[in-house]
């Protein structure tokens, strides 16, 4: 199986190329970056510290997407849509982790996704996509007394908030309770707020450390609270996760797939 | 449906005689307390604060259980093993939130159990019945490498451990992985230990202030962690829980009964 | 000592009604709600559930304030700053628990606080104030690489966020690194926000349930991280530490003081 | 100056050595293991993932001693002791992180403080050292009436409870009281313990997955709850700390110190 990691040379995407690597079954196909990039030209192998493998960084997505059989993009917006595109064109399996993606990003994705394999997914850790199904089965089962809150920590360097996890968790939420999250989310409480709108899904974001990802989803009633936490110590078992996803994608029938269709939740 | 209270001169025996009064459709039969106490004569309106009910703390259960449809038991092993006789000599329900109930007390209560509806529960509030559900299929679902720890709290008076709950969410953990918690179950870590035992089931005890009943099942593995909590803030949530349950079972056909039957869940 | 209590109506001032019943050393003068209160004309002692007192609430605060040594007030920004004056006026010592004062309205209670004693607290707890005093000595130990963040839960009644308290540990944290907070305080993230900025001191706000006030300041930074938390269980500790001042305060000379004045720290 | 390490070959020698080798100013003299180890005669180097050094490891621990100025330890109380009497006979500095030691174990290495410096700390990280000061700060202000908890959680493989940090926390909790915490530890809670005896401090153990190190010393009392927690995220920064405790103590007058002198606190 050929993959092809897009945005290769930051932090997410390095730990992709050594996961790949480290994956039987799984052959690298090469890796793309931005043009200006400083890992353009540098050997795949000998970016993340292991052999040359002789296969370099380049500014080409149409020909990685032509010579791999899936493509793993944790990105940004803007190129993921790109990629979906070339994605769609090419036949070629796609796996994405890219988070800030807007509703018309979204239905970009699920365009390809009728041509292609399209797996998107804000998270791709087990426990977190088991947290999802029990959020979604906790809100359903407790009444609207008890209020729904859903906390997150991320290191300093993140540039979205809520994560992408903490808005999944939200929406998983909302769907217990049969409403949409964007008709009930709180996600700024600053100076005078007024009292809590019941039914509403309120969200709160720290930033600090390296902490590679903390979130929490609250059910708090009368003299009684609910939480259900996920704790990541390693950002490694995201590349492991999309790694899997993308062994799984590539091959099956064109569509739009998430996690707990990998995972078999 | 008259409720009677034994133990009704303890904090949790105060707190049901003032559930039962503030409950439409329950009605005071009485309230038992151990020969001795100084609640003994005391009128159990006045004992919490409430009007005169003209009815006063006595030391005979087998009088209480003859006048009630269903009898809330949050006293003692020794105690309860005495009213389980009572209940099912004279077909009254009963309601147990015992604590620290040996195997051989557990089996006296499926005895009357066969004459009368007995409902049994480690807690009585929705959350922590819900979390054991929870527990169970999380359980059931993470493999073998992920670790499970029970983690409470409770306050500086409380005089065994770990708690009921934790004990009945140590089970349900168990349950979801077919073993018998008896088999698995690490409840002192002192000293030289050795490494933790694959499979096994820890139990971590914290006792101080007032707390009420803090849990936490944790689900731990390399670079991940689940964890689900309950915290209680009042002690009311039990006992509401409790008068709930008795309203519930007075009535039923003999059977040993649990919160999960009670909520519906 | 006379002490008075302004918008004795509300939960926060029903507490202290009852908790100066119950302080030895204590009398209490009267208690004033807002034109068109439904507490107008009630009996004080009866409002709390106690015997009658033969004082009404009525809507005068000048008669109580001159007829008081003291009055404890968590009202309304725009209330307690009418009271200060009236304080300043009749020389009656002022506790204030008021959250969301502006810049403006501390200066009015600074200019009181010229003619009469004035107790000014975000939070009247022993805990919080032995925490402000911690968090202001980490901030000044741990260098410029420790991200401070700021969280709170409070009930879902609760009308503005931040709270006062968590301003009151991010003012503790900023004066330990020998900034202003105003100059360094992130209470919003959402959407694109871009990277932390280094030396920033964020806030999150949680709501939810009848949860009292957990506080935790976090100091996160590669690999590491420190927490300091208070949680209240119950809001008698403010009532407490409230009617605690108000006895310190009264006949001390004018000036502005804080809970570390009253406690010792 | 030149740095050797005993217990070279396991998880946290081979952190040791890589920190050493990435320490300007610092020389890596050497490092051995036991009779029978697997990496014995392994080159350092290559031991650790880098280029070879042209040194492996061995069994002979006293002429690590002899030909280094400093010598770092983290491995068994047995083998502590031992190093302890070959740091007095060569006049080597001694920074020791076993855990587990004895009384007697404690006494030999100040009998060896008595000839050379010699750093003992139960863990090297700078918030764990920040969190002992305050602990015991935190102890002498609240009143007895605050019971102390602590709260350790490590990684499966840990072999002692509690933890070598959570013992130190108590400690601290006990300076702070003035009372000796062998006489108020309470390590065991199982079965029927009885209320909890005031003055008291109680330990909490916690063990699964990779949990590098967790700990929270808890203050509890009526209505009131204060946390001070630490959370580790990656055991380099013990790696780190230790190096720079070695740095430190070389050429220091014979002494026994501790993290507090280290880091100036």
């Amino acid at each position: 199986m050929r993959v092809g990691i897009v945005g290769c040379g930051g932090r997410m995407g390095q730990m992709l190329l050594r996961e790949v690597l480290a994956t039987p079954g799984a052959t690298l196909s090469g890796g793309t970056e931005r043009p200006g990039s400083p890992s353009l030209g540098r050997d795949l192998g000998t970016l993340v510290g292991a052999d040359p493998l002789g296969v370099a960084v380049t500014d080409d997505p149409a020909a990685l997407f032509r010579d791999s059989d899936v493509v793993i993009d944790f990105t940004s917006p803007a190129a993921t849509v790109a990629h979906a595109g070339l994605a769609a064109e090419h036949g070629t399996a796609l796996v994405v982790g890219t988070t800030g993606l807007s509703a018309a990003d979204s239905a970009v994705l699920a365009q390809a996704a009728a041509k292609t394999p399209v797996v998107v997914a804000a998270n791709f850790s087990l426990g977190v996509n088991l947290l999802l199904g029990l959020v979604e089965k906790v809100a359903a089962t407790l009444g609207p007394d008890w209020d729904i809150e859903v906390l997150e920590m991320h290191h300093r360097h993140k540039v979205d908030a809520p994560s992408g996890t903490a808005l999944a968790l939200g929406k998983a939420a909302a769907a217990g309770r049969g409403v949409e999250l964007d008709a009930v989310k709180d996600t700024v409480r600053d100076g005078h707020t007024g009292a809590r709108v019941p039914g509403h899904i309120g969200f709160a974001t720290l930033r600090g450390g390296d902490v590679v990802g903390d979130h929490t989803v609250m059910f708090a009633t009368e003299a009684e609270r609910v939480e259900l936490t996920h704790k990541a110590g390693d950002r490694r078992i995201f590349a492991r996760g999309a790694v899997r996803a993308a062994l799984w994608a590539a091959g099956k029938p064109a569509g739009l797939y998430g996690m707990k269709d990998v995972l078999g939740l």
